[in-house]
């Protein structure tokens, strides 16, 4: 961290130690670097500093301030602090008084808690810098993951020879857990006694850092002293024990699962069946908890009911640890995805947000499960991804036909029952999925017994290429990952021409209303009156209706979905998708940081009342049924305005101007009456 | 013709001269040829055998036949008829054995009516030999047109050196009329006495090339001695006569228009208003009666109720003579808007047949009026067509509000009564459009005599921009042209996006259901059941309701329409459309060779019963009404069999897999009937 600095120089540091603690904190390579450089050592408690003046997460401010401070850039304190104050003004003044005067404190407090570290002429810590890839789950990282992912990330990577990276630019997954941030201040600590055991905690988290497993009491009599754990209490695995875990070094401190938490803590008012709390207070027992918990084996998958929030949880989520801003909604979406599918799909992901989280290199959140299975993902271009999943899928499906085509050849010299078996399982639930898996293997193994000496009639191609082609025998998982940006703009062309194929793909898009990943700009599905890049003065235009335009098809599943506001729906609708034999597209609400939500840790609130207020209705769209289309949403109750204004993207409008904002959010507001009566009509006809 | 003939080579004529006649029809040169180089000459009338063996316009077998018996490839006439008819028999096979039957005829009938050519030793024609640009309407081509596209025309194209082009590649347009192709056998010949002067005739002429006027009786007096004309029947305009002409050396004799004459000649059985003679007849009375009619001044356009068919046609057309297929589907809407909006529109067209037909170098069919106004047309990519169309009306916008700008601005200096009138000026009507033209002209004038020696404070600079900016005052016409490969498919994304925008764009879609210019692969237009490249076996999926997808908008302007079913819907949904301040989808049935009918002179009737079976439902759907969706059509009757089976695009299914078809067809009834439902709810609903 201090490699550029010169010597004399000034090092601040945003610690939650105080100016006497901090030192011993410090690993004794950074306290040798201090000395020798003769660093004039500056700490200041950020977070504590924004908790305090009501900044939540922000530190921008208050890190600044102390900049300025120890820059000496005016003659006076006093001086700094007017030209920071004003810049506050002019920066923040649009999103109104409120978040000016809390600056302002923050900028004040900041002052006040900036402070001298005086240190000693020797070195003398017994902590040692961490660079590269750690170890997870108690493992050390593989060779690959050390040597060259790991050298990235020390910041290392210009230092790498080309030969060092994979020829054909495939890189390995589940490496996101070697990278250990350990960037929460507080993480979700759990109470079992208050628990009500409803998942939903580890459904909403958008990092998988808090999961949940119920085991054997033969497996609990081997935890460290400190893990918790509490009896199953529902009827379905009777005896069995069940725990919440966080994993300390991948939250991100968040909040959003405490947010969610409906367990009630009678006898501490405020008090949930998780909290969050001091980090380093808990971290060591966390640590091992979380070691501990991973040992434990995966529920069996042909075992568990996943089509409740409670089952799906129990299974394990193939996308965690991703780099998504902390609190972020579009990842609780793809992570449940991979509790289903994850062992055996293939992701095509458009550009925006969820190919930089994605495929963050050097690691990918994407990881596998205890055979190795998991799912194998791509980004493709912003204008092309749906017709990239399409390719996949044909390709997918070739290679499937191929293999069944040998095995009907083939089939007394293979075996009539094991042929049979593979060919005629429909695949349709998770025994199914096992049964096949075992009767491939069975195939497999007998081809390759297969004595080429043996051999006639080129039959010895034939084995090598059934054994090339088996895998695809098992059912194959196919999807479309992009936000708004891709499906309802730049990607659309080729998104509608996939839905009208009526192949067998499933698309997701997280729908942020605004182009996230470059910076807020307006696409087709921000709605009428929000603020964003290229709508300054508030959209004046309708968001798109891609359903309604999925729907017009007649043979596309199509469900609008949130998570925060409807798990149950959500899950059903994802789970409805996939198994539908053809084109399926689904619409999901992610609140963003881009929404200016007051906390990102109300996001699901946000969620709840975007459908209750009739902005964001839930429905399926289901073409297997005599009436396809169900309104899940219930008929509106309050205003679209009581929802909007709770986010900046409309209300800077409001302040900008309240006139143009009263005109478009009653104009929203009569949109979204007449979406609804329409939906019902739909909905009521056939 | 014979420039690469050998001597004592083989030159077989198709010619409706017998081996008598036609020495002497032949131009002098052309004989001087043949005599010089001993040539083998051979005639046939191909026409009358193929209209003999009800081959009806299909040539190709008949000219083969004869190719191959003077070829001399087998060594006997019975051999080589034999290797004909199993060709046929291959090729045709799948079409029906009526089909095969026909052609074997036309072979049989074919090598009766070949016969040679015994010619004198010297050349005596008075005729003499046409190439490159011909005069019109009395005119000689300009020097342009004459000097380079005129070489162009006839084939001397690569002698041009490239500094006669264009330097920016833009050609003039209103040339068509000097590429005289003269290529019908009969054309329409008027009889005023059982005329209705309902005016359909000209509404549906893909090539404008039978058109009306209503005049003052004094121009009749001038006529030419074989000019028809006759009392305008109806009480608007009360003492005027009027004609039907035909421009016989333009017409290419495809019979929509006698197909499609409700007038009913009571004395002899079959004859109707306009009825298809032998050209060769009356090829000097209607090319002195076309000329004259050319010379009779347009109807004055403010006077002319042009919500109906007849007033309708009283404007000049200002798309003529296009290369379009004879009978071609697409054309008569593209001449009707240029009817009501040519002389104040821009074009932006995609890649498709009316690219081709569009911008046919070396000539283009779109053309002026007598002030010199006409279409600015240009062709751009599959992909981008609508994206373009939206960039020349933000153009168009720009120019305008710059204009605006520097009349406010100047306001007093330039006069508060014109500047007043200009900026207020509806531009509703003719009338106003007229007024605003005079109003502009006024200014342009008052503005040019601005002396420069009096100039102030920059004003020379506005005086230029307000000149260069002046003409878009006056109210332009954007549109964006093009097939359903392009907006159902390629060009999908923008089309979306430019809905989506809400700008003042009016986009036709000419649906031929399937891409046409390109040999008739399927596009997402294509319905259920028919039969197209890549979907050989009947297309498995339904038709994309295109516009369906864009009334989910709800301010996009939609309607559509079929010509030959319903010409005032579609005269009164284009008017709607292009009055409406914002985007306008507009989706025309246009009947093609790709269909398989029977005869493209039945085009308008396939129009009728789409309509009538449900196949191809009318509607408008208009967002400034409080009922937007309006159902035109009718509750259908009959079904979809009986209509599809009438093309060959979906018979051909039917012959080669009827169980199949079946299946498909009926599929498609219910689906029909669905949307016919579904759209009848919408119409009901608020």
């Amino acid at each position: 961290m201090l490699k550029p600095l010169i010597e004399g120089g000034t090092f601040l540091l945003n610690s939650p130690y105080g100016p006497d603690e901090v030192w011993n904190e410090l690993p004794v390579e950074l306290q040798q670097e201090i000395i020798d450089k003769k660093v004039k050592f500056y700490v200041v408690d950020a977070v504590k500093v924004a908790h305090e003046t009501g900044m939540g997460n922000r530190l921008n401010t208050i890190m600044q301030t102390c900049f300025f401070l120890l820059a000496n850039l005016f003659p006076t304190t006093d001086e700094a602090i007017g030209h920071i104050k004003n810049a506050i003004k002019k920066t923040y003044g649009k999103k109104g008084d409120e978040v000016v005067q809390k600056n302002w404190n923050a900028v004040d407090s900041a002052l006040a808690a900036l402070k001298e570290v005086h240190y000693p002429a020797s070195a003398s810590s017994t902590k040692h810098r961490h660079m590269g890839a750690q170890p997870a789950g108690g493992k050390q990282p593989p060779e690959f993951v050390k040597n060259i992912l790991g050298e990235i990330l020390a910041s290392r990577g210009y230092e790498l020879p080309v030969s060092a990276f994979p020829v054909d630019g495939t890189f390995p997954t589940a490496t996101a857990q070697y990278e250990k941030r350990s960037i929460a201040i507080e993480i979700p600590i759990w109470d079992p006694n208050v628990c009500l055991q409803c998942g939903q905690c580890s459904l909403v988290c958008p990092h998988a850092a808090i999961r949940m497993k119920k085991f054997d009491a033969a497996v609990a009599a081997k935890a460290p002293k400190d893990f918790r754990c509490t009896d199953w209490k529902t009827k379905e695995y009777p005896g069995a024990k069940m725990c919440i875990q966080v994993a300390p070094d991948d939250c991100v401190g968040c909040g959003l699962c405490v947010q969610n938490c409906p367990g009630k803590n009678k006898e501490v008012e405020g008090r949930k069946a998780i909290n969050m709390e001091d980090k380093i207070a808990h971290l060591d027992a966390e640590r091992a908890g979380w070691d501990f918990f991973l040992s434990i084996p995966d529920a069996d998958r042909a075992e568990v009911n996943a089509d409740g929030i409670k089952g799906s949880q129990l299974l394990l989520p193939l996308f965690e640890y991703s780099g998504a801003c902390a609190g972020c909604g579009e990842t609780p979406y793809l992570k449940l995805v991979t509790q289903f599918y994850g062992d055996r799909m293939l992701v095509a992901n458009a550009t925006g947000c969820s190919s930089i989280y994605g495929g963050n290199l050097p690691t990918t959140p994407y990881t596998k499960d205890a055979n190795g299975r998991g799912p194998a993902w791509c980004n493709s271009l912003f204008e092309d991804n749906a017709e990239f999943g399409l390719g996949i899928r044909t390709a997918v499906d070739k290679q499937n036909a191929f293999a069944r085509e040998i095995l009907t050849a083939k089939r007394e010299k293979l075996g009539a029952e094991l042929v049979d078996k593979i060919l005629n399982n429909p695949q349709e639930t998770e025994a199914d999925i096992a049964n096949q898996r075992a009767w491939v293997a069975e195939l497999k193994a007998q081809v390759s017994a297969c004595s080429k000496d043996a051999c006639k009639d080129g039959c010895c191609t034939t084995a090598a290429n059934l054994l090339a082609a088996a895998d695809s025998l098992v059912k194959r998982s196919c999807w479309a990952f992009g936000g708004d940006g891709w499906a309802y703009d730049i990607g659309y062309g080729g998104l509608d021409h996939v839905l009208a194929s009526g192949k067998n793909i499933n698309i997701l898009v997280l729908d942020t209303e605004v182009y996230s990943n470059t910076g807020g700009q307006a696409s087709k599905s921000t709605p009428l009156g929000a603020v964003a890049k290229f709508a300054a003065g508030g959209k004046p235009t309708k968001k798109k209706d891609l359903g309604m335009m999925a729907m017009a098809y007649g043979n596309v599943f199509v469900a609008q979905i949130a998570l925060g506001a409807n798990p149950n729906h959500a899950i059903k609708a994802i789970r409805a998708a996939e198994a539908y034999p053809g084109s399926s597209l689904i619409i999901a609400y992610a609140h963003c940081i881009a929404h200016g939500m007051k906390d990102m840790m109300v996001g699901l609130e946000m969620q709840k009342e975007a459908v209750k207020c009739g902005y964001w209705p839930l429905y399926t769209y289901d073409p297997r049924k005599d009436q396809p289309l169900e309104l899940v949403s219930k008929k509106p109750e309050g205003t679209i305005k009581d929802f909007v204004v709770k986010q900046n993207r409309y209300n800077i409008l409001n302040r900008m101007n309240p006139a143009h904002f009263e005109q478009l959010i009653g104009q929203a507001q009569q949109d979204a009456e007449e979406r609804f009566a329409f939906y019902t009509a739909l909905a009521g006809a056939k």
